[in-house]
C-alpha cells in the first residue's frame, strides 16, 4: 500500500457493519435507513433505465441534475448558481470530497478539520498531501472554540473543511460560529469546504450554509448529496457547488478519477430535487419522532446523551458503563447486547479525544429503535 | 487548480462531444454506443431498485458482483480468484485505476505507460505523484519496441501500465509482447496494472490476460467493467482483480475514494456477467460487421487505415487531406464534414508523436456509420 494511506485501516463502518452481521446484531452504527427511498424517486430511475439514458452522462453531470441542484442551492440560500459553470456531479459526496481535496490542495498546503470528522476527510487530504490541523469540538455542546482556531490559522492554511449538520455530533454551527470563521477565512485568505450532506435534517434550528454569508461564496465548496435526504445512500449521487475558479479544480479532479456519474441515476435524483418542500417536512417529522425514541431510551439506558439538532446520529458518553473506551465499549455492545454503535475515536486525529464517545444512528425504523433500547436496558 | 492537475484540459472526449451536439455532427468521436444495453441487464437493475437494493452496498462490493466477477476471470484465464479478497468493485474502470495508483504508488516511483494511452491514466499518475516513463507504439502495427521498453526499467520503476485490446489503436498485445514484459516485470520486481475493458471485443486472437501468464498474478492488477462490453457505458461498473496484498492497497484508496458503487447497478452488473458465452459471440459478430463498414468505408475516403484487432475504435492516418495536424484535421471534419474524430496527440507525453493520427469508433448503429462514410466520401 503506497505511503499516504498506510495508517488507515478497513472504514469503521464497514468494520462495524461486517460485525453486525455476523452477530445478528442490531444496526445503529452505520448511517444507512433500514427502509426505502420514495418510490416516486424509484419509478423515475426505472424510467430513465427504460427509456435507454444508459451511456456516459457528461462528465460534471446531466444538465437536468446541474439545473435542480441549482435550483435547490438558490431557493436555501437566495444565491445564483450558474447550473453549468458552478455544479459538478460527483458519485457520491466522498467523491466531492477527494476531487475538491485533489482539485485544489497542494502537498505541503494546511487544512484545518473539526474533530470528531467524518474519516474520509483525513485520508481525502493525506491523498492530497495536506498538512492537517485538527480543532476538537468537545462535548456537552461541541461549540467551535474560535480562539484555538484562529490560532492554528497559519500563513500556509489554503482551507478549512467543516460538516455542518455535523456527523457524528448532531452539532449545528450556529451563526456566531459560522460568522467567526467567515471573518477568518476572509481576513486570511482561506478557504472553506463544505459538507452539507445533512442540511434537510436540521431539526432546531434551519440549516445555514456558510457560502451564502457575505464575501463567502467565492470561497466556499458546498457539498452534498442525495442520499441521507432521500434514504437512497446505494446510489452514490453527490455534487459540489462552488465559483467557476474553484469548480475547475474539482471538475480536472473528478474527471480523472470517475470521469461521469451513474446516468439513470442522475436523471431520477433530478426528479427528486425538484419535489416540494413538503417532502422534507415530513421527513423532517419522521426522524424527529424516531430521534425522540432513541434518545429518551439511551437516557433510560443511562447513558450521558448530547444534544443532538441534526443529522440522523447522536453521541453520547458510555463511561457509566465501566467500560476501558469506545471499541471496548462497543465490542461489548455487540457481543453481548446485539446492538451496534461506532466508536468516535476513528474520528480524531488523536484517538484519545474520542474514548469516552460512542456514536449512535436513528435512520432505522421504530421498531428497530424500539428492540435496541430494550436490548440495552435489559443487558447492559 | 492543484499543480498535480495544472496541465490538463477537459477532456478530450467532453471536448468532442460537446462540438458534436454545437455542430449537430455525426458523433464517432467518444466510446458510447447509440443503442441501448440489453433488456435482461436493465430488467434486473429495475427489479434491485423495486426490492429496495438501495442503501450502501459493501465497500468493495455487492457479494454477488464479486463472485460474479471472479467466476468470469476464472473461466477466461484459467486462474481461481478469491471473490472476497481478491476483487474489488469500482465506480467504472477510471476509478479502478485512480484507486490503483493513488493505493499502490509512492510519489517519485516510475511508472512505465505505452502511448497513446488513455488520457486518465497520465493524470492518474500524476495524482499519485508518479514519475511517468512513455514508450511510443508506432504505426502501422503499435508493436512495443521491447529493447525500448527494457531501457526504461530502471531501479526505481514500480509499474508498467498496460492496455490490452488497446484504445485508442485496436493493437492487442500478442503472446510474444506480453511474455517479455513478464519477464522484465518478473526479473526486475516490477508490477503490472493492466486495464482489459475491451477484453470481449477482440476479433482476430482471444484476448489473453497477463495476469495468466506463469508468475505474473502475483505481481497483476488486471482491471475491467461493464460499459463496453454491456452497451452500459452511463452505469459506471468496474473492477480491479488484484492478489491480497495489492488488493488491499487498492480498497484503501477505494474506500476513500468513492466508499461504494451504485447497488441496484451492481446486482444488475452480477446478472450480466452470468450471462452464457452466446452473448459475448454476438456481441462481437455485430461489431465485426460494424468495424467492415467503417474500415472499408475509411479507406475508400482516402485514409491509410490501420488494422484494428480489438476495441471499438481505428486510427487512421489523416495527412492525405493535408491538414497541419490531428486537431486542425478534426476541426475541419467537424465543421466542413459533420463528423466528429478524436485527436491522438492528447495521448502522448510529445504532442506531436500523435499529429498524424485520429481515431474513430464504430460502437454506432450501421446507418450512423454508413451516413458518417457517405459524408466524408462526399465532403473530404
Ligand atoms: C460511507 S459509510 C458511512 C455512512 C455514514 O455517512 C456514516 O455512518 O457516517
Ligand atoms: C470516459 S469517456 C471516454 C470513453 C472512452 O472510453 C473513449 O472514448 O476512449
Amino acid at each position: 500500500v503506497a505511503k499516504r494511506l498506510e495508517k488507515f485501516k478497513t472504514t469503521i463502518f464497514t468494520q462495524m457493519s461486517m460485525l453486525a452481521i455476523k452477530h445478528g446484531a442490531i444496526n445503529l452504527g452505520q448511517g444507512f435507513p433500514n427502509f426505502d427511498g420514495p418510490e416516486f424517486v424509484k419509478e423515475a430511475a426505472i424510467r430513465a433505465i427504460r427509456e435507454g439514458k444508459n451511456q456516459y452522462a457528461r462528465g460534471y453531470g446531466v444538465p437536468d441534475l446541474n439545473s435542480a441542484v441549482a435550483a435547490r442551492f438558490s431557493k436555501d440560500t437566495g444565491l445564483v448558481v450558474d447550473p453549468e459553470k458552478e455544479v459538478t456531479v460527483t458519485s457520491g459526496c466522498t467523491e466531492a470530497i477527494v476531487a475538491t481535496m485533489l482539485g485544489l490542495i497542494n502537498p505541503g498546503d494546511e487544512v484545518i478539520v473539526f474533530a470528531p470528522f467524518y474519516d474520509s476527510y483525513e485520508a481525502s487530504l493525506s491523498m492530497a498531501g495536506a498538512t492537517i490541523k485538527s480543532i476538537t469540538l468537545r462535548p456537552p455542546n461541541f461549540s467551535v472554540p474560535i480562539n484555538e482556531l484562529k490560532a492554528a490559522v497559519s500563513e500556509n492554511t489554503r482551507a478549512i473543511l467543516m460538516n455542518t449538520p455535523h456527523n457524528p455530533t448532531g452539532k449545528m454551527f450556529n451563526v456566531e460560529e459560522l460568522n467567526a470563521i467567515a471573518s477568518l477565512c476572509i481576513e486570511n485568505d482561506v478557504l472553506v469546504f463544505s459538507d452539507e450532506v445533512y442540511d434537510k435534517l436540521a431539526f432546531e434550528a434551519n440549516h445555514i450554509s456558510i457560502a451564502s454569508l457575505p464575501g463567502m461564496y467565492e470561497r466556499t465548496v458546498t457539498m452534498n448529496s442525495l442520499g441521507k435526504t432521500f434514504s437512497l445512500t446505494g446510489w452514490k449521487i453527490g455534487w459540489a457547488i462552488a465559483p467557476p475558479h474553484l469548480t475547475w479544480g474539482v471538475r480536472q479532479a473528478h474527471s480523472f478519477i470517475t470521469f461521469a456519474t451513474s446516468t439513470p441515476m442522475q436523471w431520477a435524483a433530478a426528479e427528486a430535487l425538484r419535489t416540494p418542500d413538503s417532502y422534507y417536512e415530513e421527513l423532517k417529522r419522521d426522524y424527529m419522532a424516531k430521534k425522540a425514541i432513541l434518545v429518551e431510551g439511551l437516557n433510560a439506558v443511562g447513558f450521558t446523551v448530547y444534544p443532538s439538532s441534526g443529522t440522523y446520529f447522536v453521541v453520547v458518553d458510555h463511561t457509566p458503563f465501566g467500560l476501558e473506551n469506545d471499541v471496548a465499549f462497543c465490542e461489548y455492545l455487540i457481543k453481548e447486547v446485539g446492538v451496534v454503535a461506532i466508536p468516535t475515536s476513528v474520528f480524531y486525529l488523536n484517538p484519545e479525544d474520542g474514548k469516552n464517545l460512542v456514536r449512535f444512528t436513528f435512520c432505522k425504523d421504530e421498531k428497530t429503535l424500539r428492540d435496541a433500547v430494550a436490548l440495552m436496558k435489559e443487558r447492559l
